[in-house]
């Protein structure tokens, strides 16, 4: 098998599983984790995981699968395995892991499923590990939270961002997407900034726009009395826990506020049309074909683009941003072997 | 049949159909009117309507129903019969609508099925026929428009506002809740202006909320392709058409200006919270118990209350407020006979 352009070829000694599968390491075992480590023990990867709670490790244990309480144990596992770590923690938690990464695996490849990515690979540059990670984000969850909650077709035809930032390395980034794509998903390039933004707007934007026309709504009792479909539908995601809420905003809030900003400005300048009698044409005809762009956005397959080539991270960066889909070519060599 | 307390008995010798249940003129044969003339029909009531456009007339007229495109006749007949009339054009065209009731009909019994209560109460007003008007607002509707859209079980188990202002005439009141009841529908009693407030908030602010959202995220192609179900039911009702989304809004412009400049002060507040690094506890945390108070509502019957008795409108002010639904009691001896 070729040496990827670019990247110095692995120790091809090493058996590691499948090429271009290695191990899987989770660490953290509530939804997403969770759904993780099943996710991958059913597309046949051997996979194992870490929680700090003793009662999600029995609970998973019991259940058949590979789990341990104790971190420097795993991690020196996944040293061992050359593992492929998934940091699966909630955001205030990643810097302890990191620095437990950088104790005893500093040289596992490492990817993450937290909902921003720019906080995480700050967190990991901190700790000098950022040459052997490429972040990760799964657009998948619940309400719910926890082990239980956890189900192995989270992930199924989910869009999965990959992390495609300069300087990534082309091993890693395969790795991650390849995972990804073993979980069910469909992967999305995109640099950590320019994810950060965009879930701002779909995403944490709508639970503040929830939030708030919950709290509108329910000052009245005369109101939720009237309340129907698009009451229902506005406030659907306040139903979530609202630490669940506060993680996502908090953690991405410098792209939040100028999304809220941007928001704020279009209710303002309606408010302002509506008080002056001039009505909302303008907001109401923006809105409706913004929202039939939304229906009809559709998804291209990015081609013929094998990490590490010249460029490639700027053009998976391109492919992203015009709605390209990465997928594993078919009879693709993968990398296998360790890291340079 | 003893005469309502407060109101003199009408003309025992006039045929108008079972008691309470006087034939009924429906003006406007869009969404909601089309569907009232099937819905009423169903249920066996005597029930004729107008159209303007000659087409409509046709299609109405073919599916079977006695429609007519002369608004003279279709008043003079209305005026023969007591018939309850009821107004289903857009708010525009109210003032013209009532003119021509003020010519040929003015002593018949009126009620409305537009979204804003208080300018068609206005209206009204202003061509002398507020004495025989109730308003009311079936809280039921699609995204689309038109006869063919309609659809007689619209009404089925939605809410419809029937307006208890003060002095309205209580023989009128029954007989459009009986209207309401045999369309399938369960009876809110609300002041105008406490709708509108009320709608503002559940109907008009989500709507406007949805057109920000849709825009904030249009901006972005990488964002519509990450957005999932958080933006998907946050942006559902910009696919309204854009027109009905204005004439909503725009009608209720000093209600919805009052619920958008609550709903600014809360993203405000939220922005320059998550701007300063204090974050958003305090709307998510307000947001989820309010969104649990929704889910949470429940409505309660009104009972043992006649309309007509010596502070019946408050009552039912107060019980509408409180989550109340009036509904006629079995064995009530409906009113029947001409108005006053």
């Amino acid at each position: 098998m070729p040496p990827v352009a670019g990247r110095a070829a692995g120790d091809p000694d090493r058996a590691d599983g499948p090429p271009g599968r290695p191990e899987v390491c989770v660490l953290g075992l509530g939804l997403i984790g969770g759904s993780l480590l099943r996710a991958a023990a059913a597309a046949d990867r051997t996979v194992w995981g870490w929680n700090r709670s003793a009662e999600a490790v029995r609970e998973a244990a019991e259940a058949g699968y590979d789990v341990s309480g104790d971190l420097p144990a795993v991690l020196r596992r996944a040293a061992a395995a050359q593992a492929l770590i998934v940091i699966a923690v909630p955001l205030p938690a990643v810097d302890g892991i990191a620095a437990a990464i950088a104790l005893h695996a500093p040289h596992c490849p490492i990817t993450d499923v937290v909902s921003v990515k720019q906080p995480v690979a700050d967190a990991l540059a901190t700790h000098g590990l950022d040459a052997h990670y490429v972040g990760g984000h799964p657009m998948a969850g619940t309400a719910q939270s926890g082990w239980a909650a956890g189900d192995g077709a989270l992930f199924d035809g989910a869009v999965w961002v990959v992390a495609a930032d300069d300087g990534a390395d082309p091993d890693v980034w395969t790795r991650v997407a390849v995972l990804a794509e073993d979980c069910g998903s469909v992967v999305v390039p995109a640099g950590s900034a320019e994810h950060d933004a965009a879930v701002a707007r779909i995403s944490h934007l709508p639970h503040v726009l929830a939030e708030a026309l919950a709290v509108a709504g329910a000052g009245d009792q005369l109101a939720l009395s009237l309340a129907a479909g698009s009451f229902r539908d506005g406030t659907r995601v306040a139903a979530t826990d609202p630490l669940l809420v506060r993680a996502m905003c908090e953690g991405n809030a410098d792209a939040l506020v100028a999304a809220l900003d941007e928001t704020l400005a279009l209710l303002t300048t309606a408010r302002d049309a509506l008080a002056a009698g001039d009505g909302i044409a303008d907001l109401a005809g923006r809105g409706h074909v913004a929202r039939r762009e939304y229906e009809h956005t559709r998804r291209s397959r990015i081609d013929g683009l094998q990490p590490g080539v010249p460029g490639w991270i700027e053009q998976l960066r391109d492919a992203g941003r015009a709605g390209g889909v990465w997928s594993c070519p078919d009879g693709t060599d993968l990398p296998d072997g360790g890291l340079g």
